[in-house]
């Protein structure tokens, strides 16, 4: 595929694999009986929200007000936040606007926030999910502990959809399946609690791309974002392959020796997410053998093994992310090629839209 | 100091602490003979840069043409690219655009680099000083094979102003002032085998905030940069205390257990960086015994100290990036606070601007 000639480094999107990626992720999900709410965290682009519908999707997921007044000013009408927000005045506020254009669930993980809620929303037309956590230990109540606050949404007349969990411990090569398990366990736990006190659990909501693997049934849908475009970690993880990649940064070699490239784009234009299982600081698309040793803003160092090309100044590579979620966040605009269309451009219209 | 109730996260500069931060740094450049050109990557933003000009300053260093555009354009005239730019004929339309209004300076470490630029700048009163590597092995020639460069340049009529280095490998807590002794060696090395060929080495450019440290003459002008917000990496580098550090994110606890808090802010508003050495993935003001262990996009968790305060949702907290330069990169505004005046803002104005 041609790439244009713009000024390094740039990102692009491969439009052809990205909606490779898209139909098989239909096709898995339709063949599991899951619903896709994917996490539009991944990309913040309208456009691309808009081809996850198209394939299936019943909805996006996010994580803050911001990125969900972004995508229902561009159409989006059915929006999870996936996220215990603590609702202050204006936060709430401007949750409620949004609630009266769209489709609104979010999260809670405590009383605290439910007894917010209820203070600052009044009456409200916004569902609500529990957070459980399955092993990921970072927000989310014990899933055996659900009761109380069901019993508080009632209280405060808040309508209880659901529960969900995000299996965030997946993200490791180790144990990506056991977190998948995890992720069921917790979630039937929930939902038996639940039920057993009289509550309809209408959404069971997991998902993580890694997890999704292996997930069997129970979830109702994923919440799986990755897929779509992947990164360094998805290949890393062994749950997509290099050649699934959609996304890569455009680069040129601006100092070499040896077997070393050292080239334009940095953490700037990457991001500087590095778990500790990784190889490196992002790959290279096309050079599986190659290793990115170090990564400062605009210098990332690549080492080739010995019997690969040499490279020089000026020659042009394309370079991988670690985490793609983050290296969107990072440009305000994205190329988007594709074999049989002229290169388009994608406004990233939720990046930065932390709160 | 009162912080305005905007929605969390956001992110804060002191400017009171900022100014006393810049008034240091001149006092010790002031003391050791050696002229201030601070890196403005690490701010991205005019009005800082203009305080560090006003703070003594004899110009500033970026590392990409599209940062350079924006400081010309909000008035700044002398600009050091101490980067190796590969000059595509458009990227050397755009440098040489900025060279008829202000005084640019370029780095170089290849005969190849060189040729290109030659070849794309044509004439020009652009200035090269050219890279050596001093131990951190990113970009720059060996010390003792300047002369090459050196003779490309005068053999194509480009104005030699002399050397540089950065010594990255100081950001580690056991090398920082090796580093340092490094940095002075081999821009004596390169300086001393240039001047035995009878160049004129008007420039010594080094420094980075931890290797200024222990600098001791040698360098003509330091780039340091972080030393004007600081960092955590500062902080556990034991080159500032973490009462210098001038930037932090405002974040809300949104969910809570025993000791540990999950706050708001993540990796999306405070960069990704963790270097090996960190205790964590930032820090937290005023808290110096709490660590954060975990950070995800939206999501910090913090462990405090048994005997501290226990957290509950809706409190409020204020988190110290790792590495200052790629949070300031993420966001479009930051709030500026002051003790005797009321909060600003300014606009990140070359964020984003890679290439």
């Amino acid at each position: 595929m041609d790439l244009p000639a713009l000024d390094t480094p740039f990102t692009v999107i491969d439009r052809d694999q990205l909606v490779t990626n898209l139909a098989a992720h239909q096709a898995r999900t339709l063949e599991r009986g899951i619903a896709s709410r994917p996490h539009a965290k991944t990309h913040k682009i309208p456009e691309l929200a808009h081809l996850q519908l198209a394939h299936g999707a019943v909805g996006i997921t996010l994580a803050t007000i911001g990125e969900a007044e972004v995508f229902v000013d561009a159409g989006i009408t059915d929006i999870f936040l996936a996220y215990p927000l603590w609702l202050t005045p204006h936060k709430a506020e401007r949750l409620a606007a949004l609630a009266t254009k769209a489709h609104i669930t979010m999260g809670v993980d405590s009383v605290a926030g439910i007894e917010q809620a209820a203070s600052t929303l009044g009456s409200t037309t916004i569902g609500f999910l529990i957070e459980v956590d399955s092993g990921h230990h970072r927000s989310g109540c014990d899933p055996r502990a659900v009761e109380p606050l069901a019993a508080t949404l009632a209280h405060h007349n808040l309508r209880f959809d659901g529960v969900f969990t995000y299996p965030g411990h997946s993200y490791h090569p180790d144990i990506r399946d056991t977190a998948s398990m995890d992720e069921v366990e917790a979630l039937t736990i929930a939902t038996d609690v639940l039920e057993s006190a009289g509550y309809t659990v209408s959404r069971r909501s997991g998902g993580s791309t890694p997890s999704l693997h292996t997930t069997q049934g129970s979830l109702t849908e994923t919440r799986a974002g990755v897929y779509a475009l992947g990164d360094a970690q998805q290949v890393e993880l062994n749950t997509m392959n290099m050649e699934d990649v959609a996304l890569s940064i455009v680069t040129t070699v601006v100092s070499s020796r040896e077997n070393t490239a050292v080239v334009d784009a940095g953490s700037k234009v990457m991001g500087a997410d590095r778990a500790s299982w990784a190889t490196g600081h992002g790959r290279v698309l096309g050079h599986p053998d190659a290793r990115i040793v170090a990564m400062s803003e605009h210098h990332t160092t690549i080492v080739f093994p010995d019997s690969g090309p040499k490279w020089e100044p000026g020659d042009i590579l394309r370079v991988i992310p670690n985490h793609v979620c983050n290296a969107v966040n990072l440009v305000d605009r994205i190329t988007v090629v594709s074999a049989d269309q002229a290169p388009q451009e994608w406004a990233v219209a939720a990046r930065g839209k932390n709160s």
